[in-house]
């Protein structure tokens, strides 16, 4: 099973998360790549800890938003995104390079990911750009995404990730952040949550129902509090119930 | 002799220079990368024409300033000016790749240019990010700066270029724009000295000093009115004197 | 009968519109308040110039994203659209004083224009940032929008325009640009539409029907190729009809 | 005695500082204005905090760079920084009239704070930019800065600030920061030289001179770990001394 956090979102004099321990405790880094988060001084020192700690690299490509952090769906045309998807994998790549490492995967960002999920025009966009960078490119993104089916249809390794820390609805889909229970606070919950995932490829929905998700990676937030201590938690409980903790990439 | 000619400069909804006209003149482009000018649609557009009329596309790196056009110095730090030019040079070469191109040079654009004439440190910082980028690109600069003889040192091919259109003092450094004689205004006479780099390796300075100036590459400019019409007739002019125009790179 | 049209559109050195030759024709100049377009010393000249002839100065507020000109959607919360709109409004006042001249409306400009036609919440929020900068500022905007009626609501003089070159469906609503009838190119077309609306209060749909629109501004384009001769004509014919061109603010 | 710190330096999903604590302790706040740190509802909260805690805002400018916090120097036309500058300051009192409060000074930060203590071009368009808002609008400064004499020259209040953490030479000055002893890192220290530049206007250069400075406020850094413990300290020690904290302005 794979495990991936976002990292890399400092800018400039602002921090934030904590990629030092978060790379010893997740095989796969979505690398911010200077749209929504990242400055190249950022992405050149992700990079360049991920490749020492063996994390994968991802770009995590995403509206050009520094001020909303990528957190607001925006309407662009096919070839502006093409476009602003692209330039964020050539130059991330060009800094995992000058370190030694790659651009592994793709994971788009926050209102990005979440736009499409259904927005087919936006997920032609930005599948179209990956393949314009490199067809082989895996893809990493939610199960019963326009992007995932898009990207598979392209010709892409498709991988499916989960959340220890949302609650799912029956119908396998996320509980909205408006609703009760979308979040579960609880770690003990989260790490059997995380086993669960991996051992049964199963989820229990808010209303009890067991849910069929078979994720090849659980996502794990890193910078809230207390969460370094959280992920610690999730890949100590993994690794308990047997389950090896490695990139798809 | 190459001709070489700033292109790619316009942004979203603004548009910049004549690169259609242009790149039938030329055998370089100077392509924006975004942070001084150029969004990704019009990186990729201006790669796809460079590749389509068999000229070379090189990345026009330059300090980030939108608003100042990138005509404006800035201090920085080495790991700032490293990561700057290192994340366009990255995002130039995807876009390029996209459209069957690549990035076969690079041109330091405007104030960052001006700046590393003399500034080692910039230099120094500029130069490593090439080299870490590809330790074979070659690089196009002003003769004497510290940027071309760090290049050098590190490896690099490296290409001088000199101004049809800017006057000469007798030491071989450019007229300041602030005296009078900073530019030759009369068509023939930019023709001629055209002529006069690519034949005999000289020019005439303000003070009618003949100066030994030995250019790989001439510089053309192509947003000012009547620049086109210009840069033909140097073309012509040099074709006419027997110069084949062909790109270094 | 008011005449608008947007202006200051320029950034750094990149120019857009013919603001010197349109300002002897408008009554009102929508200006670019630096999110969308228009630098502080664009628009520090378009008030002066605005100011010395006599053109009444609007807040042309929009969303922060010169990349796509204000022209794509975005999603924003309450306070992040409130303080964008309030920002601007402080930015372009300062200028305006600055010359002499004032903010003497607000239009919101391209798709936060289009957006706040029927988007209640980000309404309210442009509309409350308006009414904390001051509460008794005149509002333009599209008859029938949210914008008018929260501005209205609150205490704001609104003032109605209406497009002389755009079609109109028989309720009033203009044509979408994506379908026929969209945009009227006959320039004797357009004058004729421009008396009507100011004569009667009315416009021809495209089915032919008589839709009672009565505009107090007529919105003028003026960055197309012809647009300045179209908005000189447009005021001529009006003033041939015996109609005062003179702002509502 | 005044005591005035950074604040409202957050940008969008990145915090910085500690402005409500901060906020308790000092009598006037320099609050970034957006070009450099502080986005909209950054600044608009950082005004209403300071206004409810009767603490004075002052226009914190700064050159347009959130890359680079504004600590790096930017050559700029006399245009363009008056522009910026005026700018910053209509968007800042825009906001702080919305919650009740309004500019009380200008204080310029960062790499333009340290470039205009001796660059004439720029120090005067700083000041043509505040007197152009406002010509009675008091300006905060480094003593024996271009910036505060041509300031004084305008007509403006100066007030002159001293650093209680900083080292002085002999001369006044401060000591550079790739010196030793530019920084005063002893808590007890740095209260002391507080209570004697209150007291007496003096402090102790890093030669162990005594040097006249007699100041108008004490600069108290807020963003470093302890910082708020320390300032707490440094306002315990000059009431303890008799000194009274309150704004200049």
């Amino acid at each position: 099973m794979d495990l991936n956090a976002d990292s890399g979102e400092s800018f400039g004099s602002w921090t934030m998360g904590n990629d030092a321990s978060m790379f010893r405790i997740v095989s796969s880094a979505n690398v911010a790549c200077g749209f929504h988060a990242g400055d190249p001084v950022t992405m050149l020192d992700t990079c360049r800890a991920a490749f020492e700690l063996d994390v994968r690299v991802g770009a995590h490509v995403g509206y050009r938003d520094l001020h909303g952090f990528g957190r607001r769906a925006m309407d662009m045309s096919f070839d502006e995104l093409f476009g602003d998807v692209l330039y964020q994998l050539g130059a991330l790549d060009g800094m995992a390079h000058a370190v030694g490492a790659s651009v592994d995967y793709v994971k788009p960002h926050g209102a990005l990911y979440n736009r499409i999920v259904n927005d087919v025009e936006q997920a032609e966009a930005v599948v179209a750009a990956i393949h314009a960078y490199d067809p082989g490119l895996p893809v990493l993104g939610l199960p019963g995404s326009a992007l995932l089916r898009l990207a598979e249809e392209s010709g892409h390794p498709v991988f499916r990730e989960a959340f220890v820390d949302r609650g799912y609805m029956p119908d396998g889909t996320l509980v909205p952040r408006s609703q009760e229970g979308a979040l579960v606070h609880d770690a003990a919950a989260v790490v059997e949550r995380a086993v669960r995932f991996a051992e049964r490829g199963e989820v229990l929905a808010v209303d009890g129902t067991v849910v069929r998700v078979k994720p090849d990676s659980l996502c794990i937030h890193g910078d809230t509090p207390g969460a370094v201590e959280l992920a610690a938690a999730v890949r100590a409980g993994l690794e308990e119930a047997g389950v090896e903790i490695e990139s798809f990439a």
